[in-house]
């Protein structure tokens, strides 16, 4: 049995009873490591509270090293534990094909994700359009393709959930020319920088799919107990330091509800202005209002 | 402290190990009991995993009753129990800021929702639009609001997810009408109910949101030992007999990758014929193809 579980956002204990049940029965243990990391638990410690070593697994070792981590899984039981929830911002579902073709039976263990759990901001999930992610601009590689994405939603009025760019197990382009597996710290995106690539590519395109005075709520940390919220404009934004990562953001699309609204004023530094902010954006993309027909004498 | 907990989906032990230890601390429990219910868990077994009794919240208690939820929850711990999410389909915002306004210290323990679940069908959660709500139609209600959403989240290529309606706590119009405290059993909506109501108001509207031969994923007692997709058009699953409940839907969008369909045609009693129907599908809306600019003499 291949056993697909989630671990949930930020603590060790945040796997489910099921979860834990699992692990501790399967007799090898990987864990997914470059989509995402639980923020409150080192590999040490999922070692001792499982009572199992666990494998890493990285990108590469996933996408074409799937044999090794299939081998036996007929016979034995195989864990591949997942940051969040298995479908969640990175869905396995090419392993679980594999597995499928290979006759090995599969079991999902479902958790809480980002992608779900980001409605403890405030806002309701219903009302969020398509996700986007956030990629570390470079020197020569700017892909802004996710500009149009938040325009489709904010002309319908949706949230944009903006996942920030995350680098695990990354080489120096020296090193890599040079094949040596020496890998740079690992880096986080934050706030602030996530605005600013918002800003630019907003001044470059020109189309206000958003704007400066566009309100958004900064995530920080969701799920763990250093969680925090704040909400404010992009631009201020951009000058907010959020702290340890993980982050996420929200961009407001124009479906806002009063009780949303007041829930948001609680994360933002000066509530009158918040408030003022939403209902000015509020105004991008908002549908004609309805007129009566015209009356004739027909 | 106010902890409000997500159960997940179905077992007894989809609490996470963090939700139960917070669960057994506890002076009172209560179980939000009117938006989803616990597929493979009775209130008995429940009461004997936690070793508390558990007081059944329904929509009155909540919505106006919440001084009781959060009497002494200053000095005593209390938790508000939700299937799925705390902050999933249905947000209860509104119980957390009222103990933020009485001074009470909250927690949240988030667990999976179908919101984030649903992804276990293949198809990835970044590409889906807003979330709707299927009502049961009566003779004299048939709310079709629904439909404008799932135009605008096709028009730019979104999946739909599609919750259906379910009734545990309805009274008659006659023992209403007499305040007899009677209950009608439960009821919870069928794929085929559901897509029947997609197709008459389709055929009302007539502006082509879905049609008939709209591929879409059924989807049923997700996260449980019994969980089953099914892959049709509409029309196709409005014949279907999707079993036990509780049931979800998903319609596809144009923005459907190969790897995805792969995964779908699993679920699908036609293989050929669901790949042709989401190639056919994926001609709506879709944008005009990219022409080179015409060359001029200038």
């Amino acid at each position: 049995m291949l056993y697909l579980i989630g671990l949930g956002l930020s603590y060790k204990s945040d796997i489910t009873v099921r979860g834990l049940e699992a692990v501790r029965n399967c007799q090898r243990v990987y864990l997914e490591h470059y989509t995402s990391i639980l923020m409150a638990a080192s590999l040490e410690e999922l070692e001792e509270y499982y009572g199992k070593p666990i494998i890493l697994a990285d990108r590469e070792l996933v996408e074409t090293g799937s044999d090794d981590i299939l081998r036996d899984a007929k016979k034995e039981d195989v864990a591949f534990l997942v940051v969040g929830d298995p479908f969640g911002a990175t869905t396995h579902t090419d392993l679980v094909l594999r597995a499928k073709k290979s006759g090995i039976p599969v079991e999902v263990v479902h958790n809480a994700s980002v992608m779900n759990a980001v409605g403890s901001c405030g806002l309701q999930l219903y009302t969020f359009g398509q996700t986007i992610s956030m990629v570390f601009f470079t020197e020569n590689w700017r892909p802004d393709s996710w500009y149009d994405k938040i325009m489709e939603n904010r002309k319908i009025g949706l949230h944009t959930l903006v996942l920030l760019d995350i680098k695990v197990k990354e080489q120096s382009i020296e090193n890599m020319a040079r094949g040596r597996l020496i890998y740079e710290p690992p880096r986080y995106m934050s706030i602030s920088q996530c605005c600013e690539q918002l800003l630019e590519i907003e001044e470059t395109r020109g189309t206000k799919a958003y704007t400066p005075a566009t309100p958004a709520v900064a995530i920080s940390r969701l799920g763990s107990a250093a969680q925090s919220f704040k909400a404010g404009t992009i631009e201020e934004l951009s000058q907010y330091d959020s702290g340890e990562p993980l982050h996420s953001l929200v961009i407001l699309g124009r479906q806002c509800h009063d009780l949303e609204v007041e829930y948001l004023l609680e994360f933002a530094d000066n509530k009158e202005k918040f408030r003022q902010d939403v209902i000015a954006d509020q105004e991008f993309f908002k549908p004609a209002p309805w007129t009566p027909p015209v009356e004739t004498d027909d």
